[in-house]
């Protein structure tokens, strides 16, 4: 049997865009004499479509556009990803659902058992669990369909106080009742940069349980925070990787099921610190290309400083838009120094990108008048600075009202970790693109960027950080070195330790102390920050929710 | 029995702060000769904690305070509520539960079956559902326990696509097999105008299905967005209120449940939409309060823009702050008319509030200055109004960041869900006081302010609203008039009506297309909105998860 994988870029809502996609890869599939063809979970919708789910005529506008899908099906079988109504009368409305059409009819559906419900994850807001096993012929060979985090009842887990096995029941135990010769596995996997291990340890695990190969196809594309990335495989019966389906881009691959224990296995790269940053990048520029694409904007702005945050966003946001669509404005104050304009005018260069000067200093000036009279007898001090990147965020706020170019906000993961930004200042953005990477990060991609020739000036990454708002400022006036702050955030964050458990490593405990509590403190400006584009297994934002009101 | 129920406003993560709370109670109880004190739903740690019960030591810290709790019930017995580990190698790994505390012992456990997620609610993220059934005899009265959510099987919804019924099992069918002869409820039930409606509801059918007293201990105090109002009960077992605590206070009740048979029903208040706009007062100014309390705050300010919003979030925050806490700033800009500032002045002296005045025209010239070049040849638009939203915005924050005021943002729930606010302008604040308040309710408001005499100036309450941001503009230029846009979002937002059933009520097309299309478009504005106080069913934030790329 000839099985085809669809691993297509979906716009959740947008059903004739989806429909069309799929359509087409009907055809192709068609042409290809396929017997069958895989798309991933909610296909037909896009995942996720978040509260959309609560809504009657978004599940009529899926039901629709399955029954118009199956009309294509003719002579050949399609597994497609939908939200359905749950009849019963209990429990919730909907089921997250795999429809098998066949000559224009749902010939059989089956329903996700294990509902991710953590990080990023929401699915028990909208969905029933399953509860009835079944698998399905087709074309004479015994499938079972599961559905994503289905495989994952024993799942690699991040952080220190976290378990494997999360779920009472594996769907895999009572499927493998009914014999089944092959798993399809469709799935909405986002992107972190540790996914692509966890997953191929998932589906080697489940091979050795069960002896059955196993055939994944996982969306791919950014939606808002959450980038897909692909990655679809074929697995063996011995749990070798047999077909991988490209990251970050769109694919299709016809493979005869027939063949699967007689093909080579295909050598799987091992992650290194250097794979790690080069995904990121990939990940980051699709997560930028995505948005704009899918928000109907082409043009981007930022406020270029001649530090590595603004330089490294820069560059990959003319990687995922083309530099004809940067436009980006220069702001210095008195306390800029001319090594920092040198620097961003030679980035601007480099890139060949548009760029503005205007100076804030008479702006400054004329707030720091109007306020003179309430400020009296005070001095300078966080008033003053904050003023300074809130006039920059305004004119960056300026420009892409009067030309359309949508702010790219260009905070690191440590400064939002530590509140080290000013909120409606250079917290400003339509999408945080830096906001997942921590700053000593952001150094190796700025290297990554240059490894063929110099594009970010190299002063831009060898010069220690400064905020550069008042008189021979550093970040590390008021902030542990990078190195050893973002040792301690990656564990109190990503590892979810206490403060105890990082200094029995061997950590400073004053640095730890005063480092978690200036992540706890600064909750409330992180609230306001925009969305991030999610790298990492514990992202800010929408996985990662944290009270305002508490002690800290 | 002599029960005693302690409604109590706990902070969340503030082990010491609360606990010193319920030992107060319990000592007050013991002096009353009470044999059961019941305290609220998570009580021990504060209803939410979020993603701190992803940590460690946070369950830790539970687990110490319930040890420490204990040692103080010396011949009194206390149900306590807390998270605890789920011992089982499978599943979430905690439970939400109700400890019975007894001379300085744990002497039973029970644990939630039913989990909120949904709206504000994610509690299937930390929590694995009970399976698990047992009552308690507390001097000789047999009790079943049952934690909030527990008796909402059966439950009114707001939305049109949604169930009554969204769980397969029902505890109490379960519990009643052991014949308790009183239910308590502890519960975390955050307030909106119409749940004391619903929760009646919901106790009175369980009665009627069980015929088992309840008693229902909810929390007081607010959390950020989410307000708690308490108004814990008593019913006997013909479903009628023996005894209501306060709502928006703490309370503490002591009753015989000896007499619960004997004893006079009280009259309970019929909601009117006077007593729904007193609720809408009272919650926001606990909102408001508690916010500062627990962020360790005490002075706020806003800007005085001679507007209904701005003049109603004033006076709610003086009744919660006291007027001493409250500095506020006008800024009139050449499109300002000079009744704004008049009946701006009025306010502030009708509530005797320091103010300052600040004219933004010098600063917005500056701007328009620096911007000249690259604006060169073109009209004043957007990018123009929304500057001068932007200049006040900073100006605010100014204010805020050189005296510790926090700023209080103004924006309405009509404004917020079309988008007409300008991010990093007047969306600008800490909290967001009226963002769950349509514009109609927010003249309600005013009226309600006034009700005894003129404190919001007439004018302010009477004159068309504006933004005046450029000359002679009126919001209804852009939007359809109040009465009917409130109508329609109504029905869109809280109601999850689709546009082509609105339409069907009898409104106008094109204005209904219109305004959802705005309240579509604006996801991304609201995503960087601040902590809106919530007041209704379905309020912008974290009830509402939509997402921002997607076809609208």
């Amino acid at each position: 049997m000839k099985i085809a994988l669809a691993q297509l870029n979906y716009i959740v809502n947008h059903f004739e865009y989806n429909k069309a996609k799929m359509v087409k890869a009907i055809e192709r599939a068609k042409s290809d004499c396929v017997d069958l063809i895989v798309f991933s979970e909610l296909s037909i919708c896009g995942y996720t479509p978040h509260d959309l789910l609560e809504r009657e005529n978004f599940i009529a506008n899926c039901d629709t556009a399955i029954n118009q899908l199956s009309t294509h099906c003719k002579g050949i079988t399609a597994i497609v990803g939908t939200p359905s109504l749950n009849p019963n009368s209990k429990g919730k409305m909907l089921y997250n659902s795999a429809y098998v059409l066949r000559d224009g009819a749902v010939v059989s559906i089956h329903h996700k058992t294990l509902l991710p419900t953590y990080d990023v994850f929401d699915e028990y807001r909208y969905f029933e669990p399953n509860s009835d096993f079944n698998i399905i012929n087709i074309n004479g060979k015994r499938i079972a369909i599961t559905i994503c985090e289905d495989l994952w009842d024993d799942q690699p887990v991040s952080s220190a106080f976290a378990k494997n096995r999360l779920y009472k029941s594996s769907p895999m135990d009572k499927l493998k009742e009914f014999n089944p010769e092959l798993i399809i596995n469709i799935a909405a996997s986002p992107f972190s940069y540790n996914n692509e291990e966890y997953r191929k340890k998932v589906f080697t695990d489940n091979i050795n349980r069960y002896k059955i190969p196993v055939i994944y196809v996982n969306q791919i594309g950014a939606n808002t925070e959450l980038i897909f990335d692909g990655g679809s495989m074929v697995l063996d019966r011995k749990g070798q990787i047999l077909e991988k389906l490209k990251s970050f881009e769109e694919d299709y691959k016809v493979i005869d099921s027939e063949s699967l224990e007689s093909n080579q296995p295909i050598s799987s790269e091992t992650i290194s610190d250097d794979i790690r940053i080069s995904r990121i990048y990939n990940a980051i520029v699709l997560g930028i290309r995505d948005y704009f694409k899918k928000m109907g904007f082409t043009k981007a702005t930022l406020g270029l400083s001649g530090g590595i945050d603004s330089a490294v966003t820069l560059a990959m946001a003319v990687d995922a838009l083309g530099r004809e669509n940067l436009r980006v404005l220069l702001m210095p104050s008195k306390y800029s120094s001319q090594h920092s304009i040198d620097d961003a005018v030679a980035l601007a260069n480099n890139l060949h990108i548009q760029y503005d000067l205007i100076s804030i200093q008479d702006t400054f000036d004329s707030f720091n008048n109007g306020l003179s009279g309430i400020f009296k007898g005070m001095d300078e001090g966080i008033a003053e600075e904050n003023l300074q990147a809130r006039i920059r965020g305004t004119l960056l706020m300026a420009l892409s009202n009067k030309f359309g170019h949508l702010l790219l906000n260009t905070s690191n993961k440590s400064e939002a970790a530590v509140g080290y930004g000013t909120l409606y200042g250079d917290m400003n953005g339509a999408l945080s693109v830096l906001g997942d990477v921590y700053k000593t990060d952001v150094f190796k991609l700025a290297r990554f960027i240059n490894r063929e020739k110099e594009i970010i000036p190299i002063n831009t990454i060898v010069k220690p950080p400064s905020a550069e708002l008042r008189p021979n400022q550093k970040d590390s006036d008021s902030l542990p070195e990078y190195d050893l702050l973002d040792k301690i955030l990656f564990r109190y964050i990503e590892e979810q330790k206490s403060s105890e458990t990082i200094i029995s490593e061997g950590f400073d405990s004053l640095t730890v102390l005063k480092t978690i509590r200036l992540v706890n403190i600064n909750e409330y400006k992180r609230f306001q920050a925009p969305p991030i584009l999610r790298v990492s297994s514990k992202a800010f934002g929408f996985g990662r929710r944290m009270p305002i009101a508490a002690k800290w």
